[in-house]
Protein backbone atom coordinates (compact mmCIF):
# COMPACT_ATOMS: atom_id res chain seq x y z
CA UNK A 1 0.00 0.00 0.00
CA UNK A 2 3.05 2.22 0.89
CA UNK A 3 4.82 1.89 -2.48
CA UNK A 4 1.18 2.21 -4.22
CA UNK A 5 0.75 5.80 -2.86
CA UNK A 6 4.34 6.85 -3.34
CA UNK A 7 4.45 5.55 -7.00
CA UNK A 8 1.00 7.71 -7.02
CA UNK A 9 2.32 10.60 -6.16
CA UNK A 10 5.40 10.83 -8.23
CA UNK A 11 2.96 9.62 -11.30
CA UNK A 12 0.75 12.63 -10.08
CA UNK A 13 3.75 15.09 -10.28
CA UNK A 14 5.49 13.91 -13.97
CA UNK A 15 1.96 14.58 -14.95
CA UNK A 16 1.74 18.40 -13.67
CA UNK A 17 5.39 18.26 -14.62
CA UNK A 18 4.57 17.18 -18.12
CA UNK A 19 2.02 20.31 -18.11
CA UNK A 20 4.33 22.68 -16.90
CA UNK A 21 6.86 21.55 -19.85
CA UNK A 22 4.49 22.03 -22.33
CA UNK A 23 3.08 25.66 -21.00
CA UNK A 24 6.73 27.01 -20.57
CA UNK A 25 7.40 25.62 -24.52
CA UNK A 26 4.38 27.19 -25.62
CA UNK A 27 5.42 30.67 -24.58
CA UNK A 28 9.06 30.63 -25.14
CA UNK A 29 10.30 30.12 -21.94
CA UNK A 30 13.65 28.39 -21.12
CA UNK A 31 13.57 27.14 -17.76
CA UNK A 32 16.33 26.20 -14.89
CA UNK A 33 15.70 24.67 -11.85
CA UNK A 34 18.67 25.62 -9.39
CA UNK A 35 19.59 23.02 -6.84
CA UNK A 36 21.97 23.43 -3.64
CA UNK A 37 22.55 23.27 -0.58
CA UNK A 38 21.23 25.97 1.88
CA UNK A 39 23.71 28.78 1.86
CA UNK A 40 26.06 27.68 -1.46
CA UNK A 41 24.87 30.79 -2.79
CA UNK A 42 21.60 30.36 -5.14
CA UNK A 43 19.99 33.51 -3.97
CA UNK A 44 23.18 35.77 -4.54
CA UNK A 45 23.78 33.88 -8.10
CA UNK A 46 20.11 35.14 -8.99
CA UNK A 47 20.02 38.86 -7.70
CA UNK A 48 23.81 39.12 -9.68
CA UNK A 49 22.16 37.34 -12.52
CA UNK A 50 19.22 39.71 -12.43
CA UNK A 51 21.70 42.82 -11.81
CA UNK A 52 23.71 41.51 -14.95
CA UNK A 53 21.41 40.13 -17.45
CA UNK A 54 18.19 41.95 -17.41
CA UNK A 55 18.85 44.42 -19.89
CA UNK A 56 19.25 42.44 -22.36
CA UNK A 57 16.73 39.37 -21.70
CA UNK A 58 13.90 38.92 -19.58
CA UNK A 59 14.23 36.60 -16.51
CA UNK A 60 11.18 35.67 -14.15
CA UNK A 61 11.81 33.54 -10.87
CA UNK A 62 10.06 31.30 -8.93
CA UNK A 63 11.55 30.81 -5.46
CA UNK A 64 11.16 28.37 -2.84
CA UNK A 65 11.74 28.23 0.86
CA UNK A 66 10.16 26.29 3.77
CA UNK A 67 8.92 29.93 5.35
CA UNK A 68 9.87 33.57 5.16
CA UNK A 69 9.99 35.91 2.11
CA UNK A 70 13.17 36.89 2.80
CA UNK A 71 14.89 35.68 -1.08
CA UNK A 72 12.14 37.13 -3.18
CA UNK A 73 12.56 40.57 -0.96
CA UNK A 74 16.37 40.90 -2.42
CA UNK A 75 15.66 39.77 -5.87
CA UNK A 76 12.40 41.96 -6.23
CA UNK A 77 14.21 44.76 -6.40
CA UNK A 78 15.27 43.69 -9.96
CA UNK A 79 12.13 42.27 -11.27
CA UNK A 80 8.46 42.22 -10.90
CA UNK A 81 8.27 38.70 -12.27
CA UNK A 82 8.98 36.93 -9.31
CA UNK A 83 6.84 34.48 -7.08
CA UNK A 84 7.96 33.42 -3.62
CA UNK A 85 6.92 29.32 -2.95
CA UNK A 86 6.22 28.80 1.00
CA UNK A 87 6.88 25.11 1.59
CA UNK A 88 5.75 24.83 4.74
CA UNK A 89 7.99 21.79 6.04
CA UNK A 90 8.03 20.80 2.49
CA UNK A 91 12.11 19.99 2.00
CA UNK A 92 11.43 20.37 -2.37
CA UNK A 93 9.36 22.18 -4.31
CA UNK A 94 6.85 19.72 -6.78
CA UNK A 95 5.18 20.56 -10.00
CA UNK A 96 2.08 21.52 -8.74
CA UNK A 97 3.98 24.47 -6.40
CA UNK A 98 5.65 25.74 -10.17
CA UNK A 99 2.27 24.95 -11.62
CA UNK A 100 0.67 27.76 -9.47
CA UNK A 101 3.73 29.84 -9.62
CA UNK A 102 3.61 30.01 -13.26
CA UNK A 103 -0.07 31.30 -12.89
CA UNK A 104 0.90 34.33 -11.61
CA UNK A 105 4.12 35.41 -13.96
CA UNK A 106 3.33 36.89 -17.49
CA UNK A 107 5.23 33.73 -19.40
CA UNK A 108 4.95 35.71 -22.45
CA UNK A 109 7.27 37.89 -21.10
CA UNK A 110 9.62 35.94 -19.98
CA UNK A 111 12.59 34.61 -22.08
CA UNK A 112 14.32 32.44 -19.15
CA UNK A 113 12.70 31.27 -16.13
CA UNK A 114 14.57 30.36 -12.97
CA UNK A 115 13.53 28.59 -10.25
CA UNK A 116 15.15 28.92 -7.25
CA UNK A 117 14.71 24.93 -5.37
CA UNK A 118 14.60 24.59 -1.75
CA UNK A 119 17.95 24.74 -0.42
CA UNK A 120 18.57 20.79 0.02
CA UNK A 121 20.96 18.66 -2.00
CA UNK A 122 18.87 15.43 -1.86
CA UNK A 123 14.98 15.68 -1.93
CA UNK A 124 14.98 18.59 -4.87
CA UNK A 125 16.51 15.71 -7.49
CA UNK A 126 13.72 12.95 -7.50
CA UNK A 127 11.25 15.51 -8.28
CA UNK A 128 10.70 16.83 -12.21
CA UNK A 129 9.46 20.15 -12.24
CA UNK A 130 9.08 20.71 -15.89
CA UNK A 131 12.23 22.69 -16.21
CA UNK A 132 14.14 22.16 -19.03
CA UNK A 133 17.73 21.83 -17.33
CA UNK A 134 18.80 21.64 -13.75
CA UNK A 135 21.69 22.89 -12.51
CA UNK A 136 23.10 21.71 -9.22
CA UNK A 137 25.20 23.95 -7.51
CA UNK A 138 28.31 23.00 -4.44
CA UNK A 139 30.83 26.25 -2.93
CA UNK A 140 33.86 25.30 -1.57
CA UNK A 141 33.09 26.37 2.18
CA UNK A 142 30.81 22.69 2.05
CA UNK A 143 34.38 20.43 1.55
CA UNK A 144 35.35 18.80 -1.46
CA UNK A 145 33.54 15.22 -0.90
CA UNK A 146 29.81 16.91 -1.21
CA UNK A 147 30.09 15.52 -4.71
CA UNK A 148 30.44 11.84 -4.05
CA UNK A 149 28.24 11.73 -1.31
CA UNK A 150 25.81 13.56 -3.00
CA UNK A 151 25.92 11.47 -6.45
CA UNK A 152 22.21 12.25 -7.69
CA UNK A 153 22.28 15.72 -7.95
CA UNK A 154 25.26 15.35 -10.37
CA UNK A 155 23.99 12.46 -12.34
CA UNK A 156 21.07 14.94 -13.21
CA UNK A 157 22.60 18.47 -13.43
CA UNK A 158 23.11 19.64 -17.11
CA UNK A 159 25.61 22.08 -15.58
CA UNK A 160 27.31 22.19 -12.04
CA UNK A 161 28.49 25.47 -10.50
CA UNK A 162 31.41 25.25 -7.94
CA UNK A 163 31.10 28.58 -6.18
CA UNK A 164 32.52 31.10 -3.26
CA UNK A 165 36.35 30.37 -5.01
CA UNK A 166 37.14 33.52 -2.89
CA UNK A 167 37.38 31.28 0.03
CA UNK A 168 39.49 28.46 -1.76
CA UNK A 169 42.92 29.80 0.08
CA UNK A 170 40.55 29.55 3.50
CA UNK A 171 39.52 26.44 3.73
CA UNK A 172 40.79 22.69 3.17
CA UNK A 173 39.49 21.90 -0.44
CA UNK A 174 41.23 19.94 -3.58
CA UNK A 175 39.78 20.62 -6.35
CA UNK A 176 41.26 17.89 -8.22
CA UNK A 177 39.48 15.34 -6.04
CA UNK A 178 35.93 17.30 -6.51
CA UNK A 179 36.64 16.76 -10.18
CA UNK A 180 37.90 13.21 -9.88
CA UNK A 181 34.82 12.13 -8.22
CA UNK A 182 32.30 14.49 -10.50
CA UNK A 183 33.93 12.78 -13.36
CA UNK A 184 33.42 9.14 -12.10
CA UNK A 185 29.73 9.87 -11.07
CA UNK A 186 28.99 12.24 -14.62
CA UNK A 187 31.76 12.78 -17.23
CA UNK A 188 29.73 14.67 -19.74
CA UNK A 189 28.73 17.35 -17.14
CA UNK A 190 29.83 20.70 -17.60
CA UNK A 191 31.57 22.57 -14.45
CA UNK A 192 32.15 26.74 -13.87
CA UNK A 193 34.17 27.34 -10.73
CA UNK A 194 32.62 31.00 -9.49
CA UNK A 195 32.69 33.15 -6.92
CA UNK A 196 29.45 35.30 -6.94
CA UNK A 197 30.78 37.66 -4.19
CA UNK A 198 34.09 38.70 -6.10
CA UNK A 199 32.56 37.82 -9.60
CA UNK A 200 35.24 35.14 -10.12
CA UNK A 201 34.28 33.75 -13.86
CA UNK A 202 30.62 35.06 -13.68
CA UNK A 203 30.59 35.59 -16.83
CA UNK A 204 31.07 32.42 -18.05
CA UNK A 205 27.59 31.64 -16.19
CA UNK A 206 26.32 34.86 -17.98
CA UNK A 207 27.07 33.14 -21.78
CA UNK A 208 25.52 29.99 -20.67
CA UNK A 209 22.64 30.97 -19.75
CA UNK A 210 22.38 33.26 -22.68
CA UNK A 211 23.39 30.46 -25.00
CA UNK A 212 20.85 28.02 -23.39
CA UNK A 213 18.01 30.59 -23.65
CA UNK A 214 18.68 32.09 -26.96
CA UNK A 215 20.64 29.67 -28.55
CA UNK A 216 18.40 26.65 -28.51
CA UNK A 217 15.71 27.39 -30.34
CA UNK A 218 16.62 30.08 -32.66
CA UNK A 219 19.81 28.25 -33.71
CA UNK A 220 21.36 32.09 -34.39
CA UNK A 221 24.42 33.20 -33.20
CA UNK A 222 24.53 36.67 -34.32
CA UNK A 223 21.72 38.22 -32.61
CA UNK A 224 22.42 41.13 -30.76
CA UNK A 225 22.43 39.18 -27.04
CA UNK A 226 24.37 35.99 -27.92
CA UNK A 227 26.81 38.32 -29.46
CA UNK A 228 26.74 40.63 -26.15
CA UNK A 229 27.28 37.29 -24.23
CA UNK A 230 29.80 35.37 -25.94
CA UNK B 1 -5.55 7.48 1.76
CA UNK B 2 -2.28 9.42 1.57
CA UNK B 3 -2.60 11.01 4.91
CA UNK B 4 -3.74 7.92 6.55
CA UNK B 5 0.09 5.86 5.26
CA UNK B 6 2.22 9.23 6.04
CA UNK B 7 0.59 9.04 9.93
CA UNK B 8 1.55 5.49 9.76
CA UNK B 9 5.11 5.65 9.10
CA UNK B 10 5.35 8.55 11.21
CA UNK B 11 3.45 5.99 14.27
CA UNK B 12 6.06 3.34 13.15
CA UNK B 13 8.68 5.07 13.33
CA UNK B 14 7.47 6.69 16.75
CA UNK B 15 7.30 3.61 18.08
CA UNK B 16 10.43 2.24 17.07
CA UNK B 17 11.86 5.58 18.75
CA UNK B 18 10.76 4.71 21.83
CA UNK B 19 12.12 1.47 21.66
CA UNK B 20 15.62 3.12 20.79
CA UNK B 21 15.08 5.40 23.79
CA UNK B 22 14.85 2.51 26.23
CA UNK B 23 17.48 0.77 24.94
CA UNK B 24 20.04 3.46 25.22
CA UNK B 25 18.20 4.53 28.62
CA UNK B 26 18.69 0.64 29.83
CA UNK B 27 22.84 1.00 28.36
CA UNK B 28 23.33 4.26 30.53
CA UNK B 29 24.11 6.21 27.05
CA UNK B 30 23.55 9.55 26.37
CA UNK B 31 22.47 9.92 22.63
CA UNK B 32 22.71 13.44 20.58
CA UNK B 33 21.38 13.36 17.38
CA UNK B 34 23.84 16.36 15.38
CA UNK B 35 21.68 17.61 12.02
CA UNK B 36 22.65 20.19 9.72
CA UNK B 37 23.34 21.11 6.11
CA UNK B 38 26.09 19.22 3.73
CA UNK B 39 29.47 20.61 4.63
CA UNK B 40 28.50 22.78 7.95
CA UNK B 41 31.10 20.83 9.57
CA UNK B 42 29.38 18.04 11.54
CA UNK B 43 32.06 15.15 10.19
CA UNK B 44 34.86 17.20 11.15
CA UNK B 45 33.70 17.94 14.81
CA UNK B 46 33.26 14.87 15.87
CA UNK B 47 36.76 13.47 14.57
CA UNK B 48 38.05 16.69 17.18
CA UNK B 49 35.54 15.57 19.53
CA UNK B 50 36.95 11.41 19.54
CA UNK B 51 40.46 12.97 19.17
CA UNK B 52 39.59 15.43 22.34
CA UNK B 53 37.31 13.05 24.40
CA UNK B 54 38.49 9.83 23.83
CA UNK B 55 40.34 9.17 26.70
CA UNK B 56 37.68 10.61 29.14
CA UNK B 57 34.51 9.25 28.09
CA UNK B 58 33.51 6.23 25.17
CA UNK B 59 31.76 7.69 22.29
CA UNK B 60 29.78 5.57 20.47
CA UNK B 61 29.22 6.91 16.51
CA UNK B 62 26.45 5.82 13.70
CA UNK B 63 26.84 8.05 10.74
CA UNK B 64 24.29 8.52 8.00
CA UNK B 65 24.91 9.50 4.56
CA UNK B 66 23.41 9.07 1.31
CA UNK B 67 26.15 6.65 0.01
CA UNK B 68 30.08 5.83 0.51
CA UNK B 69 31.94 5.28 3.59
CA UNK B 70 34.09 8.07 3.80
CA UNK B 71 32.58 9.79 6.98
CA UNK B 72 33.10 6.28 8.82
CA UNK B 73 36.60 5.95 7.39
CA UNK B 74 37.63 8.92 8.75
CA UNK B 75 36.28 8.58 12.16
CA UNK B 76 37.18 4.66 12.19
CA UNK B 77 41.06 6.21 13.10
CA UNK B 78 39.37 6.90 16.58
CA UNK B 79 37.21 4.32 17.68
CA UNK B 80 36.09 1.50 17.07
CA UNK B 81 32.47 1.96 17.99
CA UNK B 82 31.30 3.52 14.28
CA UNK B 83 28.75 2.81 12.12
CA UNK B 84 27.77 3.99 8.65
CA UNK B 85 24.00 3.74 7.69
CA UNK B 86 24.10 4.44 3.94
CA UNK B 87 20.76 5.37 3.27
CA UNK B 88 20.64 5.11 -0.94
CA UNK B 89 17.89 8.27 -1.72
CA UNK B 90 16.64 8.87 1.83
CA UNK B 91 17.06 12.21 3.07
CA UNK B 92 16.97 11.67 7.15
CA UNK B 93 17.67 8.88 8.71
CA UNK B 94 15.11 6.79 10.93
CA UNK B 95 14.28 4.74 13.63
CA UNK B 96 14.68 1.56 12.24
CA UNK B 97 17.81 2.39 10.44
CA UNK B 98 19.32 3.81 14.09
CA UNK B 99 17.94 0.70 15.77
CA UNK B 100 20.04 -1.65 13.27
CA UNK B 101 23.31 0.13 14.07
CA UNK B 102 22.63 0.34 17.60
CA UNK B 103 22.49 -3.64 17.16
CA UNK B 104 26.18 -3.29 15.72
CA UNK B 105 27.42 -1.02 18.39
CA UNK B 106 28.35 -2.61 22.22
CA UNK B 107 25.99 0.13 23.65
CA UNK B 108 27.11 -1.16 27.29
CA UNK B 109 30.80 0.11 26.49
CA UNK B 110 29.43 3.71 25.44
CA UNK B 111 28.85 7.19 27.63
CA UNK B 112 27.72 8.79 24.66
CA UNK B 113 26.46 8.16 21.38
CA UNK B 114 26.45 10.53 18.42
CA UNK B 115 24.68 10.03 15.77
CA UNK B 116 26.02 12.56 12.31
CA UNK B 117 21.93 12.61 10.71
CA UNK B 118 22.38 12.95 6.93
CA UNK B 119 23.62 16.63 5.77
CA UNK B 120 20.22 18.14 5.42
CA UNK B 121 18.63 21.25 7.34
CA UNK B 122 15.11 19.82 6.59
CA UNK B 123 14.12 16.30 6.83
CA UNK B 124 15.76 15.19 10.05
CA UNK B 125 14.21 17.60 12.39
CA UNK B 126 10.73 15.71 11.85
CA UNK B 127 11.94 11.97 12.52
CA UNK B 128 12.74 11.24 16.72
CA UNK B 129 15.23 8.31 16.60
CA UNK B 130 14.97 7.99 20.17
CA UNK B 131 17.46 10.78 20.88
CA UNK B 132 17.99 12.14 24.07
CA UNK B 133 18.75 15.51 22.65
CA UNK B 134 18.91 17.39 19.13
CA UNK B 135 22.04 19.19 17.83
CA UNK B 136 21.19 21.65 15.57
CA UNK B 137 24.54 23.06 13.61
CA UNK B 138 25.42 25.74 11.32
CA UNK B 139 28.53 27.09 9.23
CA UNK B 140 28.99 31.01 8.94
CA UNK B 141 29.62 30.27 5.55
CA UNK B 142 25.85 29.43 5.23
CA UNK B 143 24.95 33.23 5.51
CA UNK B 144 22.94 34.47 8.40
CA UNK B 145 19.37 34.23 7.41
CA UNK B 146 19.37 30.22 7.62
CA UNK B 147 18.10 30.10 11.37
CA UNK B 148 15.37 32.04 10.00
CA UNK B 149 14.98 29.90 6.82
CA UNK B 150 14.72 27.09 8.75
CA UNK B 151 12.68 27.85 11.96
CA UNK B 152 11.64 23.83 12.83
CA UNK B 153 15.70 22.62 13.50
CA UNK B 154 15.63 25.60 15.77
CA UNK B 155 12.60 24.95 17.44
CA UNK B 156 13.09 21.17 18.02
CA UNK B 157 17.37 21.65 19.04
CA UNK B 158 18.75 22.00 22.49
CA UNK B 159 21.84 23.23 21.60
CA UNK B 160 22.95 25.05 18.24
CA UNK B 161 26.60 25.08 16.83
CA UNK B 162 27.76 27.95 14.70
CA UNK B 163 30.62 26.89 12.82
CA UNK B 164 33.44 28.25 10.61
CA UNK B 165 33.79 31.23 13.20
CA UNK B 166 37.47 31.80 11.10
CA UNK B 167 35.52 32.54 8.26
CA UNK B 168 33.80 35.60 9.74
CA UNK B 169 36.55 38.01 7.82
CA UNK B 170 35.82 36.33 4.55
CA UNK B 171 32.11 36.20 4.47
CA UNK B 172 29.06 38.83 4.79
CA UNK B 173 27.26 37.50 7.72
CA UNK B 174 26.17 39.54 11.01
CA UNK B 175 25.76 37.87 14.30
CA UNK B 176 23.53 40.65 15.46
CA UNK B 177 20.81 39.46 13.01
CA UNK B 178 21.59 35.88 13.45
CA UNK B 179 21.05 35.84 17.14
CA UNK B 180 17.27 38.06 16.89
CA UNK B 181 16.10 35.58 14.64
CA UNK B 182 17.31 32.53 17.12
CA UNK B 183 15.89 34.38 19.99
CA UNK B 184 12.23 35.15 18.38
CA UNK B 185 12.11 31.53 16.85
CA UNK B 186 13.07 29.80 20.74
CA UNK B 187 14.46 32.13 23.43
CA UNK B 188 15.45 29.19 25.26
CA UNK B 189 18.00 27.04 23.34
CA UNK B 190 22.05 27.80 23.73
CA UNK B 191 24.16 28.19 21.55
CA UNK B 192 27.77 28.33 20.93
CA UNK B 193 29.66 29.49 18.16
CA UNK B 194 32.80 27.58 17.44
CA UNK B 195 35.40 26.75 14.58
CA UNK B 196 35.93 23.01 14.82
CA UNK B 197 39.53 24.03 12.23
CA UNK B 198 40.70 26.53 14.26
CA UNK B 199 39.73 25.06 18.02
CA UNK B 200 38.25 28.32 19.01
CA UNK B 201 35.88 27.74 21.37
CA UNK B 202 35.68 24.20 21.42
CA UNK B 203 36.40 23.57 24.71
CA UNK B 204 32.69 24.75 25.31
CA UNK B 205 31.50 22.01 23.25
CA UNK B 206 33.54 19.77 25.24
CA UNK B 207 31.94 21.06 28.36
CA UNK B 208 28.47 20.70 27.04
CA UNK B 209 28.55 17.30 26.04
CA UNK B 210 30.56 16.14 29.26
CA UNK B 211 28.22 17.75 31.15
CA UNK B 212 25.04 16.26 29.43
CA UNK B 213 26.74 13.00 29.45
CA UNK B 214 28.04 12.50 33.10
CA UNK B 215 26.26 15.22 34.79
CA UNK B 216 22.54 14.03 34.25
CA UNK B 217 21.79 10.97 35.92
CA UNK B 218 24.77 11.07 38.74
CA UNK B 219 23.83 14.61 39.46
CA UNK B 220 27.43 14.59 40.50
CA UNK B 221 29.82 17.55 39.49
CA UNK B 222 32.53 16.54 41.49
CA UNK B 223 33.50 13.33 39.21
CA UNK B 224 37.13 13.18 38.00
CA UNK B 225 35.62 13.64 34.27
CA UNK B 226 33.39 17.06 35.02
CA UNK B 227 36.08 19.04 36.85
CA UNK B 228 38.68 17.97 33.87
CA UNK B 229 35.93 18.71 31.44
CA UNK B 230 34.62 22.06 32.93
Amino acid sequence: MKIAVVENVLKLNDELAQQNRQLLKDAGVFSIDLMGSPGCGKTSLIERTLQHLRRHMKIGILVGDLTTQRDAQRMAEYTDQIVQINTGKGCHLDANQVRQGLDQLDLKNIDCLIIENVGNLICPVGFDLGQDVKVGMFSIAEGDDKAAKHPYIVHESSLLLLNKMDLLPYVNFSIPNFLEDINQLNSNVELIDISVSNRYQMHRWFEWICKQTFGRSEQNNESPVMNWCG
